[in-house]
């Protein structure tokens, strides 16, 4: 396996010369002080550091030895409780955690790029510190002071760490079916109750405590979703000093055996008692878990780009290596037995298409991480009510796309690797295998495309789509003259997108099944028109950019590439979508 | 995991109802004494009960468990041995065999189910008497008459396996680089010295002999693939009297650790002076191996078709099984707190994917048995040139297309799952894990790609895609009329393939690398025309069929499915094959 090397060049190109996202924080009051262009660069090289040189290396023997239960207790693989110590006292736990309680502070847009990083080092690794920071948007923005006092700073610390508990046995995507209790004690704490299963760093031996967010219902709550309440409840109690007292009565039953992100623990907990406290308003849970919903989707949709960065990196570095045949054109490399297969063009097809779907999806994400930015920060309320329609409709997208496109990517960078692919030591299966849980957890894809087709689409009116829309049409008006060859594919296909758009709204007036019925293959060619926007914005930027031409040219070419090659993919995909929900319904169930 | 369940009443639907089968076979003199519609029911039925009882049972514990490797010794599952006896002397392992040397003589319409059957079961276990079978039929046409009579009857027999040792470290795809030698010795054996890898069932614990087939170098061979001669190497050495006799000089070094098919053994083979035996003629190695190529590649796709099938059989179980969540047209069982998932628009879509590329991909693969059987035993010369064509043409396409769908549907079976598809106890992530190698083993599916649209389309200046494409006009003109819903989208179709193919014909005069820039997108095209002419016969035979009315509208709601929202798929390949090679090299090397 080749060397981590975090892409920081993309990273500033897209940030300074893309985005010019130092403009958008200097109009941002609480940001303008913490961050400028150059803090940026510092952190994100010296988050490069401490991915590539602490946690990268350890990422295949972990997957190797994975997580070992015994008697309650998990003990991560070897390397791990260094690694994490390096990373914790380094701040990036906290890295976009609240600076009043102890986090670094930072916009969505650095953390983004340091999820990418620590992400594509290890994914298993990842998930401790973004399970903690999830937990930490929800306290932080729903909870008492008082519970805040106690347990932010030493979770941005990473000194403690956090988990979600939502899923049980029987209730998955449906949370409205959960069984576990809360029961309300006397001093105003709550006595919880229940089985959760799959929690993500439920337990572990990274940090000395553990705080799990639980969902669970109240005596006489309402039945389904709306009868849900949110409660924090720790391993160990927490004393008025802040020192740990007694374990709490929270314990983990056993591990699951999984396909991959075998150094993550997932735990089945088991909760008896547990002392909790309420975060946020009663039946209200949902509600208050959904706060961090849009940023920890966010972050799988990252995930799903860093593994297939890193899948991305091995597989040039392999191509560019690996001597099978020769080129089509003629031998290249004539003073050896054969040419190095990158000459080949299905093999330039495969990395290509890596390439084109991770730069088009790290523009994406840092353009989503900037509407919520924008929507945490600006003090203009037009600017919010848009960045948060934006929010809404983009981050489904964000979580689906990418990670769809990761397990592609990932597929084709193994198989580069011809049959060495297949074999676990050059390390490319493993990232087929741990990339494929992005596309479930954190709500299944299909479950996303149902959320943008079913709630923020048809959910709006079209409003929302309209937001983004416009924004691409203003793009294209006012590029159009020097961008044409762009520009032009780009506004076409938007308006196949609108088009189709505005047929799924009409349909679903009268079918309540077109929304599922259009949903995964209409996010897919959402995804497909916001790549190629992010596309001609940075074709445009390289052409503009001076200096360091090299890296300028390849993404020119790289962009011609998705447009040539990638895009006609939404040809298909408007199809099935006007294929409508009919033939989805001939069979019986018994029929299958 | 759903109990396996062998499909035979699509496999008989197919035999006798869309392809009439049995009227081909009382053509075919060598098969019509030896098989009829009620020998084929019987021999499948028997098939599908081994493969249910004894093989399907042992898969999930063998993925566990894995293979053993200790001091050159390869220890299989528990379990493999006992069911291997079973299979072997069923007399599966000579399914195809030549009868002559004690093989069951079936066509290969009748050992391609017993295939699916077997490798359903456990894809690991299917791949030891594949590469018997395999080997069996380089023997039988290439190596004289004593060594046939000395090797295959044991092999047929399952007493003894086979192996086939092409890949060293440095020569995958390339097999022109290899290395090994073979030193002729007085005695006109052998000497044969060198090291392979990957080598499927190259050692293990299941027969009594191995006999391995080793592609090798003489002295004074010429370069490059032209100078490879094909080595018969035995384990044990035979004497003369048929016993076993000392242990030949070949061992293996070790196995593979992998990401799945774990019970097979994937093994590095050391020949240290090797006593070898010359199959074929001296330098013409390649060209035996290509004879049973045609057979082992239809075989690998029909791996992915298996791998699939098992993946549906569990979806669906669980599908009907699982609450959660309500149908978008109301509650469906009332009675509970969800509907079962089956009755969502997108897990249909899902189930119907599987179910329409499992069933088209059947059918395909029946279809190209049928031409393999036609190209062996018929006696008539112009038959078998079309059927040669054929072969040569959809074989890459079966290879290729079978296995890139069977990987999606595997996907797919486990999505359906939500999390608990990432849990091994469930078994949908292991075929996700083994359905993986049949894209990359056996040429990978670019190499399959390039022999399509290099050798088979543009090599023949497009007269074996002409026999093919006049046999589906035909089909559409016959049967326009009580068809048209079928034949009219698989006719605009065709002509979308016709006109791609003769673009890519015209293209490749001045453009070497158009043949590799079109090859992946221009197989999944043709596979999913190919489709679509399965589809159609398969509407028409239904439409025709009385009885089992709800197997039959099944069958034409499917193809319906198909129709409306898998062959659109088309049109994206194609406009990005029309894309052309220009956007692979716009970047150096250096700039990926």
């Amino acid at each position: 396996m080749a060397d981590y090397k975090a892409p920081l060049r993309d990273m500033q190109f897209l940030l300074n010369d893309v985005f010019k996202v130092a403009e958008q924080w200097a109009e941002l009051p609480a940001l303008a002080e913490l961050v400028d262009a150059e803090t940026a660069l510092a952190v994100l090289e010296e988050a490069g550091k401490v991915a590539g040189r602490s946690i990268a290396p350890l990422s295949r023997a972990a997957d190797e030895e994975g997580c070992h239960w015994s008697n309650g207790a998990v003990r991560t693989p070897a390397g791990f409780i260094e690694a994490y110590a390096t990373y914790a006292e380094g701040g990036w736990v906290g890295v976009g955690g609240d600076p009043v309680y102890g986090g670094m502070g930072m916009p969505k847009a650095i953390s983004a790029q340091v999820e990418e990083m620590v992400n594509a080092s290890s994914l298993s690794f990842g998930l401790y510190p973004m399970l903690t920071a999830g937990a930490c948007l929800s306290i932080n923005a729903h909870a008492s002071e008082a519970l805040k006092q106690t347990y932010l700073p030493n979770m941005y610390a990473g000194v403690w760490s956090g988990s979600m508990c939502l899923t049980e046995a029987h209730a998955g995507t449906d949370l409205g079916l959960i069984r576990t209790r809360a029961e309300p004690q006397a001093d105003g704490s709550y006595s919880v109750s229940g089985t959760k299963i799959f929690i993500t760093g439920g337990e572990h031996d990274l940090t000395e405590n553990i705080i799990h967010l639980v969902l669970a219902k109240l005596p006489d709550a309402p039945a389904g979703p709306k009868g849900i309440s949110l409660l924090l409840v720790p391993k160990f109690m927490v004393n008025a000093d802040g020192s740990l007292g007694e374990r709490n009565a929270v314990s983990c039953g056993s591990i699951e055996h999984k396909m991959g992100i075998q150094a993550s623990a997932t735990c089945v907990m088991n909760f008896d008692g547990a002392v909790g406290y309420l975060v946020g308003e009663a039946n209200k849970g949902l509600a208050a878990m959904f706060t961090m919903m849009n940023y920890e989707r966010l972050g799988v949709g990252i995930q799903g780009l860093a593994s297939a960065e890193r899948s991305y990196q091995n597989a040039v570095d392999y191509a560019r290596d690996r001597l099978q045949s020769r080129s089509p054109t003629g031998a290249k490399a004539k003073d050896k037995l054969a040419d190095p297969i990158i000459v080949h063009p299905d093999v330039r097809r495969m990395l290509l298409t890596m390439k084109a779907t991770i730069e088009g999806g790290r523009a994406f994400s840092t353009y989503v991480a900037m509407q919520l930015d924008n929507a945490k920060y600006s003090q203009d309320a037009e600017t919010v009510k848009r960045s948060e329609a934006l929010v809404a409709l983009l981050t489904p997208v964000a979580k689906a796309f990418l990670t769809d496109l990761g397990l592609e990517s990932t597929v084709h960078g193994q198989q580069v690797f011809g049959g060495h692919g297949y074999i676990r030591e050059w390390g490319q299966e493993q990232l087929v295998r741990d990339v494929r849980i992005t596309q479930i957890y954190e709500g299944t894809n299909g479950i996303q495309a149902l959320d943008l087709m079913g709630r923020k689409v048809v959910g709006s009116g079209g409003a929302f789509y309209r937001v983004f829309s416009d924004e691409v049409h203003g793009f294209v008006d006012q590029h159009g003259a020097e961008l044409s060859e762009f520009t032009q594919p780009l506004s076409d296909a938007l308006q196949r997108l609108d088009a189709v758009t505005a047929w799924v709204l009409e349909q679903a007036k009268h079918d309540p099944n077109q929304i599922g019925a259009a949903s995964v293959e209409y996010l897919h060619a959402f995804g497909y028109v916001a790549y190629a926007y992010m596309w001609a914005r940075m074709a445009g930027a390289a052409q503009q950019s001076s200096g360091d031409e090299a890296f300028h040219a390849a993404k020119l070419g790289t962009a011609r590439f998705y447009f040539a090659r990638l895009l006609p993919r939404l040809d298909s995909l408007i199809a099935s979508v006007k294929a409508g929900s009919e033939t989805l319904y001939l069979l019986d169930a018994e029929q299958f």
